[in-house]
């Protein structure tokens, strides 16, 4: 798969089928957090600490037997989640849901939690099931950093004119293709060009008060650094640097270098995945 | 010094005087906040990294001559500070407050925030003109962990029943010997035993919702882990393993191991202090 978080479609080979002569298996659904801040992002990868590695080795070590984790959306590195999905196969025999939740948190030892574990149709599948994701990010907008929330928010020291910024929410809503807006996906030789359209159901900033403002943003999908790059491009707006009817023409542009910056990953939290 | 925040005094050597042949100095007051998670509590210590360490070193860097840094409260290992206050001598000549807290902040790297900078009166002193400290201490009652939150609170998964966390609150309050909720302070030969009497001004629990539980305590001096002993005094209570009169009783007891468990550094914070 060349895409970051592609649109959903239930591929046949997504269903649990008990293996010959194994146990057989049950599809399990888990909701899990993590501060992503010292891990190399979700996707396992030899060499390096991923959430996603983590999570599995613990899982395995638990059920003691290989699994195949699926996931909602493969968060970069530094990026958190409060609201990630995964799935995987169990033994159904003795299944205790409850107890395997909590010694994965245990094994995790802090930043992984798994908030929920339950059973899912055969046919569930953490990626391809999912009708949306939504994202949340958050910017401190204040004078001074603030060492208790550095993990979680992008430090921006100069005053942010939120009205521009919600101007600019205006032209993302909707079906558009977010080439501007993308880390252009890796393509094989002769393989067709991956689709970059992605529908985007709501796209907002609140303000928190205290200079913490929040953007939030919910499509079917989202492309490889896509919240990173709207966000980043919505606050060069705040920052006067663009005029918010700007946005809509670099949309339409279709090129990465007529967006604006690409804000800073550790602000970035997946917050809820609808099914 | 054996004590932890030893009462207010005010000693005549702490006062700013110009050094014969020196430029003139002025006594220059900050408020400092930190994540303390990483640091080996604030006292600078030869080969471990501290938080009064780290900040002697970048205010150094940046007034281009060496200070002594004098501290409200010398949080130990892991102690999360939002007001901390230090104060040390600069030269008067060309100073400039804001930008000296900026550069220090941004030397700090993250975790260490110099949230004010102001002239004081030449006698001030950080740790002797103090008339009240105030500390948080925050507890997370819920059956999972949050891996947002872990490195500022203490995860205490089983139900806590409040009110009786809240009835030992009273007896701490008023002037008490607190020897049985410190860690005995080290006395040389020949030396008094130092008094562990302490004034304490306010004690209280507040539920903030969604399992979160603050502890605020103010006094005009805290000997060594005295917070940390009480919040795990009292979290004790809210388990049931001890009754909340018995408190009263711990604390005539003069004696280490009347009390209770002694709560993790990682939820306390000093919050305020007070001149």
């Amino acid at each position: 798969m060349t895409l970051f978080d592609p649109p959903g479609e239930v591929p046949i080979s997504g269903v649990a089928v008990d293996a010959p002569g194994g146990p057989p298996l049950a599809r399990v659904r888990m909701t899990v957090a993590y501060d992503g801040t010292d891990f190399h992002g979700f996707a396992a990868n030899a060499g390096v600490v991923t959430v996603g590695g983590t999570l599995t080795e613990a899982i395995e070590r638990v059920l003691g037997r290989p699994i195949e984790l699926a996931c909602a959306g493969r968060t970069d590195a530094g990026v958190h989640a409060w609201g990630q999905v995964v799935s995987f196969d169990a033994p159904s025999a003795g299944l205790d849901l409850a107890e395997l939740a909590r010694a994965v948190t245990k094994l995790c030892g802090g930043p992984i939690v798994v908030r929920a574990a339950e059973l899912a149709e055969p046919d569930f599948h953490a990626r391809f099931s999912a009708r949306s994701r939504r994202y949340r990010y958050t910017v401190l907008n204040t004078p001074a950093p603030d060492p208790f929330t550095r993990r979680v928010t992008w430090h921006v020291e100069t005053p942010l004119d939120l009205e521009r910024m919600r101007l600019g929410c205006d032209p993302i809503i909707g079906s558009h293709d977010f080439s501007s807006f993308c880390r252009a996906p890796k393509v094989g030789p002769g393989q067709p060009p991956a689709s970059l359209v992605r529908r985007v159901i709501d796209a907002r900033w609140d303000d928190l008060g205290d200079g913490v403002l929040r953007f939030e943003v919910e499509a079917n999908a989202f492309c490889h650094q896509m919240v990173r790059s709207l966000v980043g491009t919505l606050v060069d707006l705040g920052l006067g640097r663009h005029r918010p009817g700007e946005l809509a023409a670099m949309l339409r542009a279709g090129d990465r270098h007529a967006a604006g910056q690409v804000a800073p990953p550790r602000g970035l939290c997946l917050w809820q995945v609808r099914y």
